[in-house]
């Protein structure tokens, strides 16, 4: 990989994998964002210096990805690194966003769905492997997967490899599978929803904090939270979406719709993971900071 | 430079760069500080995102820090990452601290004053030079130079280089002639304040967020700052000290003080340089995040 921007983490220009490390910030560095972590607030166990850190933790991981290490290596180091904190999961699905995010920019001259897609194409069986590992380190918030893949439980962490390795499943495959979930959908759809976002931030006006709540409302109404349906089932979730789609636009509905959540427990950490994904796209587009 | 804890950038732990970085950012997610652009609040032209953006651009000199690189090399890219963001000087006062406290932590088992005045006991010319250098990359606010050096005034940037080396003086030397200048103490004190400041962080309670706020109006009661007195002249920090005196241990007189500081425009931007390097102290001697 020869890019200039690659060696952003040499020179004084943010590269790939600083733009991702900024992503990460600004996202709790903006607010409200409805019912998650933000510069407004805490939630009971989970602090924003603990996304700072995993912020921090992150960076070694996400410059192997821009310096051309495979996707699931440079996966499994960002969620080692991020880990490092005692808040627990703070950004897994974000990093699982950003990686190929990352690496299809360091590799081209402009990020596009067309080059995510590539990256995503390549993964290997090893990607998939590294991919369970990083569930090692972190306790993710996943559920149940189809009976005739229990043994591609991600909760096996790495006991789960030797059924990967028996089926040859890529990283791509696996995500193929994860039908209903968010982040997988960004995956096997050329990063669709994560594209349009980063639009919707560059076209908005105003500091790029402001732009990252607006976003995060509008996508809270336009699609189901993993996360929330996980952990609350789904006519919480599809509650969510019309709460947010009523809330928009007015920024006291949204500040009222933020304590309800927080005081709920209701905490759309898939619309975060995706507008995290979208900042650093929007970023990568030359949005400034 | 062996030390395994140098490689924190390419494992999970957080190594001395990481740690550093991470002092930039609980700078600013933490509140309140009065007057200082924190988790609470933007200033007019400077907001969070710039501070965050700056953190992540002084990380590549922050790890040439930890590898063993000058100081003057490593300040001077550090600064160089920084300034790539729109909000002007954020970080410079920091990273003149956090720079040798980094190479002090990356040679030594456990970061000690001595180790540190080892640092600027070493350091040459040519870090002097590159100091002079970092001037170039963002306005920096500083006083006016006794009469005596006035060709030696940092805003001249590379222009003075000549000068200094006409003279032969040392980084150590520069700052040792940088009377009145908080930091610049910090550096001919073998960072005294810096690591009583820590000692206050390790020793206190509570997240460690709350601890920074507590630390910064105690360090606002104790000591003059240099900007507040650069820009608004000796009376109004020597006001500055006795109200912060007058507030601490009192959570509304603080917050009220934060408001009346924002309005008339007093950043005590010093002290937040301080407690940066206190917070990076009190992390590399294992303050839990």
């Amino acid at each position: 990989v020869n890019d200039p921007r690659v060696n952003g983490a040499d020179g004084s220009r943010r590269g790939p994998a600083e733009n991702a490390q900024l992503a990460l910030l600004l996202d709790v560095g903006s607010a409200p964002k409805p019912g998650n972590v933000d510069r407004d607030h805490d939630l009971a166990d989970l602090r924003i210096e603990h996304f700072l850190a995993g912020a921090v933790g992150s960076g070694a991981g996400l410059r192997r990805a821009a310096a051309g290490a495979p996707v699931g290596v440079a996966f499994e180091r960002a969620v080692a690194g991020m880990s490092e904190q005692s808040g627990g999961n703070t950004q897994f699905g974000c990093l699982l966003l950003l990686v190929p995010l990352v690496r299809a920019a360091a590799e081209a001259q402009s990020l596009s769905p067309e080059g995510v897609a590539d990256v995503v194409e390549s993964t290997t069986v090893a990607d998939a492997a590294d991919f369970y590992r990083a569930f090692e380190h972190v306790d993710v918030a996943v559920g149940d997967p189809p009976e005739d893949i229990a043994d591609l439980d991600a909760r096996r962490g790495a006991d789960a490899i030797p059924a990967l390795r028996e089926r040859g499943l890529t990283l791509s495959d696996v995500m193929a599978r994860s039908e209903g979930d968010g982040n997988a959908r960004e995956w096997t759809t050329g990063f669709e929803r994560t594209f349009a976002t980063a639009a919707a931030i560059r076209d908005d006006d105003g500091p790029i904090t402001d732009r990252i709540s607006r976003a995060f409302v509008d996508q809270l109404a336009r699609d189901e939270d993993t996360l929330v349906r996980t952990k609350h089932g789904s006519e919480v979730a599809a509650d969510v979406m019309r709460r947010a789609a009523d809330a928009r636009g007015d920024p006291e509905a949204v500040a009222e719709l933020d304590e309800e959540f927080v005081a709920a427990g209701i905490n759309p950490g898939t619309t975060a993971d995706l507008l995290t994904a979208a900042t650093f796209v929007a970023l990568e587009w030359g949005v400034e900071v």
